[in-house]
């Protein structure tokens, strides 16, 4: 999850980030349209052979990016951020730079979903350890971070899939 | 689409058009628990390697059938109906035998999309007719045909999906 | 419940159904646009002092009719008749002329909500009672009769309503 | 908005925020359930002859709290915060304790809507103030002074209801 217009080293991170994830043989979701963290990580995942890639998007047709595989069109705007976060088995946040994405930050603590903030600003840090729950919080400063620690603290060998 | 307690001739309807489906590199979405015709049609595309079978999930979590491959969990009940019906480039009814089923006919009709109704009844033919407004209504007696229908009328070559 | 174009008939019924139902001090919900059997409820409620009028509507912001007391946008379009159908306490279609109607029954009956049809067409009468399970489905031929009905079968003193 | 399990100033300040929009003939929308914050909330309007209050509730039936005299039963979870967001003309936190709370906060500033947070932590208002784009971000440190800035900065007129 990610801004649509993120900085330089958000779009970076997510586009390395969804590359890892799918050699990992994991699926990757994202919002589905084509700009900024959502463009970047479906992009990164498609350069892996065989990869999956999800868009959840917010609109009734039309609108998906050019590296998601399966679209579901919810055409329900911005409510669809709790679909997405109820899908994923972990949210990735590369960056909280825009309401959208603290929306879905929000929405995955409040269901008790692991959440992984990437490089996050301090006063994101703070504000979701005071109101996370029991929900886990982790944080890591690469996207190489990121993966290492959602298989070493979630174990997801289950997330693999293959057709 | 179609009943969780379906009749013998849907059940088995719905895992032959699953399968043929699945064969013309189409994607299967159903409501993605394991019952009824949701069950035979995702069990159906996967007796085809390589096949994609999506589910759309009316809980939070869990309930998905075991030949599901990608499960999306709305949490929204009944209203993922609409999603059903907005993320489908084709809806087939594999008779009309409850209300959840009805209810997606009718927002598929809503919506625009196209309907096949496989062996409709009398009453539900009439009905559809009565209403349908603009939409594309086809019927069909067997999954064969509602298959050729589909290919022949809407030339659907866009559906084949690769990973 | 009704079409936003209907027949000259239903139009009628559901601006005098609006209007007896508010008599009784129940509240009058429909999807809130200003057209058709939705616009001729509220109009036929808003003749009674003291009514309250509610409107579900599809969008995010305006579009409300001028007779609706309480607005409620979800911007979740047809999704959001399933809404109407668990907000409402009984649901009657003044005819049933198109598939957002038609959704809403049978959302109404998967959700086991009761349905009162005001002169349903052979169609409609014949598929409902096909597929209604365990739902409580009347029929009335005029709005006299639906309201007494209503009263009747349902005893709902408990919808009055005072501010 | 605000948590279910308040502290006792958000608890207080709720309660006679509720009271004080009430009096101005405004409509009181909360999350509906009588606990926390939106009990307090609903019960303080209540205070006040002839008021409306409005539950936006996450389940399909049942959950109101007795100060809501319109309950909208949405079965969605907490995709409905989209929907308390998109029907108010002005969402005030008291209080962000909890993260379905913040979930609203960033869904109100995605949809433009305006906010205003009453005694605000410092990680919210910095973490609010980097991603609230246009929207416009107000902050009261009483019920007295976010009422008044409601008035003075909106000037809400239009929010007055009648039956």
């Amino acid at each position: 999850m990610g801004a649509s217009e993120p900085s330089t080293r958000n779009l970076e991170d997510a586009h390395e980030l969804g590359m890892l994830l799918a050699q990992r043989g994991w699926i990757v979701l994202t919002g589905g349209r084509p700009e900024g963290v959502m463009g970047a990580a479906a992009a990164g995942a498609k350069r892996i052979p065989g990869s999956i890639t999800l868009g959840i998007l917010p609109g009734t047709t039309g609108g998906a990016g050019p590296n998601v595989d399966v679209a579901i069109f919810t055409g329900m705007g911005e409510a669809r951020n709790a679909i997405n976060v109820l899908t994923s088995d972990v949210i990735v946040a590369a960056g909280i730079e825009g309401p959208g994405t603290l929306s879905e930050v929000a929405l995955a603590l409040k269901a008790g979903k692991p959440v992984l903030l990437l490089r996050p600003s301090n006063a994101a840090r703070e504000l979701f350890q005071l109101i996370r729950g029991d929900a886990l919080l982790l944080e890591a400063q690469s996207p190489e971070q990121a993966v290492r620690l959602i298989e070493e603290e979630l174990g997801l060998a289950r997330l693999q899939w293959s057709p």
